[in-house]
């Protein structure tokens, strides 16, 4: 949450940045929810300019019609009216976000990778690396095969270091990058039977869209506990792609439900541990989290042993960057249950975004990002 | 739900019963979220009489007093008075419901059994066979344990036959219900490898009883999706008790979270099928469900090909005594999703007891309870 | 809620109901919210044999298939497929209840009362007695104005007597009941400044109807506390028209507000006493409403002193036919505080109709009626 | 919403301030949510250094351990113990907040004010200046009667003149605050009869603070409509003080009610508009509104004639320091509605206090406090 205080300091420093560099950016797709999220993170960010938003179903608005929120955002934020995707071809960015639907972003990020715009995607198009993959997860051949090669996907705290190579950096599933931070230590190590990894995701309504439907009606979606992509779930490919480390892929299992939650994610993952691994105790598993995550501005671990708040809670991330991992061992049996929270829209999409920004703009990564959520939480 | 016009009926009917049968209860326990809803259950109920409700904690109040819904009963259960659970030992009652903690059951029930009253129980007292299980999953060690050899456990749709020549019904637990009558057709048939059964509970939060407490503050256990004995939950035993059947104990691996719902569960399992039967597709397992459950009043299978309300819904289940069930079969695998639903105070808790006094006492077994839920839901 | 084993009672009775007789039914648009309910009533009720019902959006599909609730109902009414409006003008059947959009309703209607059906409507359609209210509240002329003279409204509590002589029964507005039964007492003794009485109206989402659309998406309208129709809200109408008493027609100030809740209403109205009656204590103002629904099965006075549950509260009384009314005296002024609340699609539609078919067919005016709710509200 | 990045922020102009300095601040009553709220603002702030931070009831704890969203501050925060509430008497203070129970304050605050510490109070006990009011609203005498005359009531908007001159800044109410703001232009002006204002007010559930209750038990507050405080509501004192101009002192009717909602209020106030001023327009109504608020950086009139959002909505002010208000007119009579909005915690507390104290310590006014909150809201 950003606000005229905060845009007030973003203005005195206009002159004198913290590193005194500002960043040229364009939205394409400004006008859906990652949009919304991308443009209150933007304006509170005190290196980015903002250029440019697009957005084909809502062209020629204010800002401040569409979203309500900016209509405590700065003037120049407000009164910006959006224009068609196609008007911001050959605008003067540095960087763009494509917060476009799936499928559309590989139709757009080729031109601006050709022109050395740095993209920023939030869509699924580049997230896997096996061109044979979106046929199979996305039912449609990629259109852009040859930019997959360059591009890093866009989990920052394991792929950091291919970014300044990479010609885009890609989006990560909402869902996917709760389960794959939560996960990834004890898949790392190779702890874990990678044969029945098992994850059930409970998701809010903001994760499908800015688009009213007859699922997402109120009386219907109110207090709903839906199964959804019970089985076949699109994210389950990037899981198992960023899971696999030295051993065989994993077979991740998962199931997805809506719940009554607006923004937030969390994931409850079943893991059996290995033969040679089953002695592993809680100090042990906690080992590999801190050896993890000790370093990560953005990945939290929690596990309190008393009070209501033990474990990672989305309530308490909303708007933040962060993604909380928990776990509890088992005593009964070789499982180990792993947790993970995060905002969908913000470390799950636009934040996320945000941070990879940052690095591919050489600017400290934590820049325009927050760790502190409300509590109580709204 | 009932009222008075359909208490006009039960007047009306008092003379001239369906089967001109009067069977008089009491209720221990009746100040509690269970005891409501036995209330409720007994007042449209054509075959009770209602002699007694006790409660220590708010003895010697009137029932409208206690439980805002009874405002509506007819003025002699609105104005019965509760009296001190002792109060009731030498009523003069054909049955009993005990709506009372785990570990008070168990010293309350011989009296009544004694007496050759019918205890229809609704704590976890006498659910574990093994007198051995107590003290591993309740922290103590059994005070009846005589009683446990004539004890029936309290689905009937499994244990009915037993009925008639038991000295007391158990309770059910409300999560263990849901995954047991979601998975027993599965695991009946021999079909899964019971190694590692993965059950996700999600549940309202009226499961956690009537006393208000720090985890029950509504600014904290809003939205909440919170997890909760991710490990060791205690329902896990009487699950892998009843869904023993030739071969060995099932390893059942259940995590539960509290949601934002008051009444209402609905839990997620992820079966593997075993080598022999990995090809068994969906209409196959279809017909293990219809043989199952096809003639049972309160087990419904729900699987819609398409529209928003394809799988069981706890919101639709609310005040009804019956048991959602429905399955997905995962084609990249051997896996099948099962997905169970109920409100965990009826068909979880005071329907299911009705039901057994219904077996018990000779009547339908159908008589009293409703299939027939609120849509939309409330 | 009504279920199988009631189902089954009405079976065993339909060659002996309470007073042996069947009422043959038509429901006119039953694939919406109204619709749902009145078929949930229908399924209850000892004397209805639900004949054919309609719909235009969705002729020719199952029940059970538009209505997940019914999914528990009787085979014969689960399997009952919709036909189209017009295919039910000839159907062999003693009452129709028209559960279809303003407008409409006042071209269906005469069509029915000219064969000599009873015509129980839900639309707004009968509700003004002054033709020329339509066009100023509804923006269209009424296309039926020579049945207003015949029409009763359609709260029984007011107009009961002078049902038998009515060529139908009009609807009334959801709102409308609740600031009417509500208000009723003070206005008809005289006791109150007519020229400013303030209604400050709240909301579940259902009362908007069965469409999804941009204000009932589950993002924007999850926990919403929206104001709409702050001024010129239509109730208002019907409102003023049946708190006209032996004084001048009174001006009454409404606004209404969608609240975070899918069944229910609360209104909280502001009223003024009189200079003559400026020293009405509250036991004074109690005498009055016992004086008016002392005796009504469905009209409930709720004050309590202590406790939690101390006003009327809609969400005990889903599904019920009751309307909870409460008051305050302001001791610091000559205002009274009072409270209303039903459930808009029992009390505020289907229940109302169910009870005004009951008067009209000269059935014990509660017949399948539910007066206890479900605590806790789910 | 402030986090580790802004940190960063904060840490790296630690040495260069925007204006070069720090304010030394202690927050007395720490742990609950007002005091939750305020640590969440200080971390943000760029000039706060938190001091001290006391608790009775939690005193010896790390703030992450009493606050989950601390977790993701700055280690010197989060790792910062609370003491007891004497043990801050002689701190080494700038400024210090009130965030204790009423009565508490009036016994803590003159000791800070003899020492000459600048006092920002977040409780009742200095929103009068009459003396003889405690006693008849909050049923108890004043025992620093001396402080009144020197205390300036919180609400910047319209006291902020009087600060440098005041020995303490009061708080004021939530619901005061959202009323007053909402309807100051209107009654400044003078255009409303004052012998009736009705306001009919909706507020979350963090406003009962952070202790559990049966109130509170989340099976009976969710989704609650629940009327309280119906007449004779504290805050009708601190209304009827602020919105006394020329004339006479005004009569508030106001009622309120718990919602479901954790963090928010909305205010639907009816006014009645003299005759002299009968003929008002909403374009002459809207000219009063950004006379009063045109330059105000922390109140907003909405008021959009199309789409979702066109009203005050608190629920995308959450975190932020907005007052939103807008109004409607009734075309029919001498009615205008008037809806004020704001988060109960932030506007309506700790971030009121904030902007108190960058006005009283001669920083920007804005300084540390957002105006642009989350959309979709969570």
């Amino acid at each position: 949450m950003t606000g005229e205080a905060q845009v007030e300091t973003v203005t005195a420093t206009t002159t004198a940045r913290p590193d005194g560099r500002t960043i040229r950016v364009g939205i394409i797709g400004g006008s859906g929810y990652t949009g919304a999220e991308l443009l209150r993170l933007a304006v509170g960010h005190p290196n980015l300019e903002l250029v440019t938003v697009t957005s084909n179903s809502q062209a020629g608005k204010r800002l401040d019609k569409i979203h309500p929120h900016l209509r405590g955002a700065p003037d120049e934020v407000r009164a910006l009216k959006t224009v068609p995707h196609d008007a911001a071809t050959a605008a003067d960015v540095d960087a763009v976000f494509l917060a476009v639907p799936h499928g559309r972003a590989m139709a757009i990020a080729p031109g601006f990778v050709e022109r050395g715009i740095k993209v920023l995607d939030l869509s699924a198009d580049f997230r896997l690396r096996d061109p044979a993959a979106y046929p199979e997860w996305y039912g449609a051949e990629h259109t852009a095969p040859g930019l997959l090669g360059g591009a890093a996907y866009g989990i920052a705290e394991l792929h950091r270091a291919e970014y300044p190579g990479a010609a885009l950096v890609s989006g990560a599933g909402c869902l996917a990058t709760t389960a794959i931070l939560s996960l990834m230590p004890l898949l790392r190590a190779g702890w874990v039977d990678t044969s029945r990894i098992v994850v059930d995701g409970k998701i809010g309504s903001s994760a499908a869209g800015v688009e009213s439907n007859p699922g997402s009606h109120h009386p219907d979606r109110s207090r709903a506990i839906r199964p959804y992509s019970m089985t076949g779930h699109r994210h389950t490919a990037e899981i198992e792609q960023e899971l696999t480390f030295d051993g065989p892929r994993p077979e991740v299992h998962m199931s997805a439900h809506g719940i009554e939650l607006v923004r937030g994610i969390l994931t409850t993952s079943q893991l059996f541990l290995t033969q040679e691994h089953r002695d592993a105790t809680e100090r042990d598993i906690w080992a590999l989290y801190r050896e993890a995550y000790g370093a990560e501005p953005f990945v939290r671990i929690v596990k309190e042993r008393t009070g209501v708040h033990r474990t990672p809670d989305p309530r308490f991330l909303v708007g933040t960057n962060v993604c909380e991992v928990g776990f509890e061992r088992d005593e009964r049996s070789g499982r180990v249950v792993v947790i993970g929270a995060l905002d969908n829209l913000t470390k799950g999409a636009a934040g996320a975004a945000v941070q990879n920004l940052n690095i591919v703009a050489g600017l400290p990564e934590t820049t325009g990002l927050s760790t502190v959520g409300l509590y109580p939480a709204p």
